[in-house]
């Protein structure tokens, strides 16, 4: 099934190389100075790198027990990718040494092109293309920061999070480098698997509709995201979406939708953004999601992440803390286009067996501040939701504040264990659950928060920071499961 | 100025002694058990309360030195105000109690009346109330946590973050207890600093006119907020909103927008809510602000604490850290009606004086990663489009992710050395400032944002945690103080 469309589509066979290129070359990198080669260099050793690793450098040299080649031509094996990390100015006589050197693909990392906004810049990069065009080297860049693969090893910088970092099923294009490693950063944090991602800037040669088909291809990935501030041939890149979109869930964030935008796209990689409206009909039309920040776009790859396409629905029932909160939440879950179906007065009387008639609310939202404060009651209480065929998802409101600050609340102690119920929820097969838990506050607030959320998404249990982020998420999620082809 | 539209309105002068009593009793206070009583009584005793304290609690003892009394009758001194932590069922014998002592306020702590939707929980409240009235006492609640000032040492639970409160200049009243917390939790954190609170619950007879009428005449209220599921005398509080909110600015959350919300909030406060469309055309004629949550309350508290009103406009200047990023910046306060101008062709020159043509955007956004590894550069950029007469506000996007991961980033040091120089600027004169500073990530992120948050709250400048709450905050701002009296 997932073949058909496929087959229509050009092929982007080149791009394989360069997501497990089998050796790098780090050009620019100095054995004394720090600086963004010996920078690029130390993260692909550090981030495990399997395949054979050179390094270029003027002044030669040698660091980590790397010999620093004196020019690329002096490496005696072959090398499947290059990333370039010299000045704008040397880039010319260097990609021809790629051609000569029969190299796949050459990664600029610098800026100075066309992005730049004047004549030299555009011309530099123009005649950088034909030159590798013309030796069959593929360019990457420039003005970005390359490629991620956790699997190879591949990176191009030092994460803030490495003991989080796995590979997983979600791949991302993305036009922005500082987007890149806030999506890598704030991903891991919370759970969201990378499988490949590449930053790739002016987009000069290899650009988004090229990521898009060789995403489309690959079978690690099953979530695809996108940030573009342009492309470079509309009717291709839409064409390419409209094959892929609807196979496997795609993301886009467009930069560059307002009059100022525009222009900070266009000084930022060289693009001409095209207009908000566009974008938005193309989207719809193609199945793709269109999303206007960040962090929509990773609570999107999330709820694509964890939660099974094959059953959705919307009616939630709603766990919540507090009676204010259950207020919020069953309106911010209904203006959503949610309906939180009262719970049958079968599933009340079981919830009341063990919960006051004062102080609660079983009705939907569960408002039930008592089983808060005790795991075992909590525990039930999931159960007894989790067994009512009524709701297609439930939705858990967790309150650090709330559950530290209660009069008669237990603390860390108690809100550890109401986690541990929920992954025992999950653990015993039902799945279709969403965590909410912001964890604003002071550092021991944020350091239980951080903890909760690591070990609730370790058990495959998706987290949100609020309910309106949820709420929007899973929204975007069912509409894509009910009109999507799978 | 002050004056006029206040004499007008119906007293509120028995109120004020509920906000200042000169002594509390806390009743339903166990020696042993850690109940409500025992937890609210140690919280005063914590939060340095300096008035005449004492507890009634059934079986007497005595608590941290304090005597328990067996009856309210027994206290010898005057009592102004009770907290009444006994279950509902017991509250109409002790209100009869409190009439006979003479005291001014009850606040009943307990739920189990007319929120619990059944008619003797409705008949319970009528009956309190109607004892209370008939004596002379006021009743608070019931169902709610009561009274929060920080001045007189008023609180109804135990703070996670004690070393930041301080009293300030924020009022609020809030029907739900659960959203008390979180707003004197997450908003002390935030730099928010309350003059008083209250907790109102079902607001049987002390309800949210009388608290907005206090606010109108506190002189160390400048800015009010409100949480409202439902009002008891619709008129009144509509005519009263309406002389106060141009005076100073009030900030309304209303919960119970939708059906399923409306049911829960008659479940929570005993509430009948009202419709969404009322709530709009209301607080769009009196001139109060209507906000969809918590998150956007604080951030309209925050912007009116931090900000002076006297000069306003809608041109903003954007720092920012990444192209990415300004691009995200410049399409987000365009979208929410600002003007981000091009700044003078001297004014880039003059940046251009230490910032490198490549790889920089002088035009605004500055998008000049360089300037955010050094913090002199970075402070001689500030100074620069502070001094640039062109721009109303000045707009400084932080990235702690992108700093700390950038290849040529100098980390945390250079983090700290540019937040020194934003709160330099400050110290300076210009207050015209906004910093974006999201800090999502492990835990050594978080803790330095919180480190550098709060060195920049401490200095009176008011920090984001993302560029739309910012831009979303400010619109409003500016849109009050368009239109508002003052």
């Amino acid at each position: 099934m997932l073949s058909e469309p496929l087959e229509s589509l050009p092929s982007g066979y080149e791009i394989t190389s360069l997501f497990s290129p089998r050796s790098i070359a780090v050009v620019g990198v100095s054995q004394e100075r720090k600086n963004a080669g010996q920078g690029m260099l130390l993260s692909l050793l550090k981030f495990g790198y399997k395949g054979a690793l050179y390094a270029v450098g003027l002044h030669g040299g040698q660091i980590s027990g790397i010999e620093i080649y004196r020019s690329i031509l002096d490496i005696s094996g072959p090398v499947d990718y290059v990333i370039c990390c010299i000045p704008a100015d040397a880039t010319l006589k260097f990609m021809k040494d790629c051609v000569r050197k029969g190299v796949g693909a050459v990664h600029i990392f610098a800026s100075g092109f066309s992005e730049s906004g004047n004549a030299k810049g555009r011309r530099l990069e123009r005649k950088l293309v034909d030159i590798a065009r013309s030796g069959g080297v593929r360019v990457l860049g420039p003005n970005c920061l390359g490629i991620f693969s956790p699997r190879e090893g591949m990176t191009f910088y030092d994460t803030t999070a490495p003991f989080l970092i796995r590979s997983g099923a979600v791949g991302f294009f993305c036009q922005s480098g500082g987007n890149t490693r806030e999506l890598i950063e704030t991903g891991t944090v919370r759970g969201i698997h990378f499988s490949k991602g590449v930053s790739y800037g002016n987009g000069s040669d290899l650009s988004e509709s090229d990521f898009l088909q060789f995403f489309a291809r690959d079978e690690e990935t099953k979530v695809i995201g996108g940030y573009i501030e342009g492309v470079k041939n509309g009717r291709n890149f839409f064409e390419t979406l409209q094959g892929i979109a609807s196979i496997k869930p795609t993301i886009i964030f467009k930069g560059g939708q307002t009059r100022a935008g525009k222009l900070a796209a266009a000084t930022h990689t060289g693009s001409l953004s095209g207009t908000a409206h566009i974008w938005e009909v193309v989207c719809r039309q193609s199945g793709a999601m269109l999303v206007n920040d960040l962090d929509e776009m990773m609570d999107l790859m999330l709820v694509f992440s964890y939660l099974g396409r094959e059953k959705t629905g919307r009616k939630v029932g709603i766990v919540s803390v507090s009676g204010g909160r259950s207020v919020q939440c069953a309106d911010i879950w209904e203006k959503e286009g949610f309906s939180i179906p009262h719970f049958p007065l079968e599933v009340q009387r079981e919830l009341h067996l063990f919960t006051p008639e004062v102080g609660t609310s079983t009705r939907n939202p569960l408002d039930a501040y008592v089983v808060f404060w005790d795991a075992s009651l909590f525990s039930r209480a999931l159960k007894v939701l989790s067994e009512y065929r009524g709701i297609d998802y439930l939705i858990i409101d967790v309150s650090i504040i709330l559950s530290l600050t209660g009069i008669q609340g237990g603390g860390a102690e108690s809100l550890r264990a109401q986690i541990e119920a929920i992954v025992h929820l999950s653990e015993q097969g039902f799945k279709r659950l969403i965590v909410v838990l912001p964890f604003e506050g002071v550092l021991d607030t944020m350091k239980l928060g951080f903890e909760l959320e690591q070990r609730l998404i370790g058990a495959g249990i998706p987290v949100y920071p609020t309910m309106l982020r949820a709420a929007s998420a899973l929204k975007r999620f069912v509409g894509y499961c009910e009109n999507g082809s799978s």
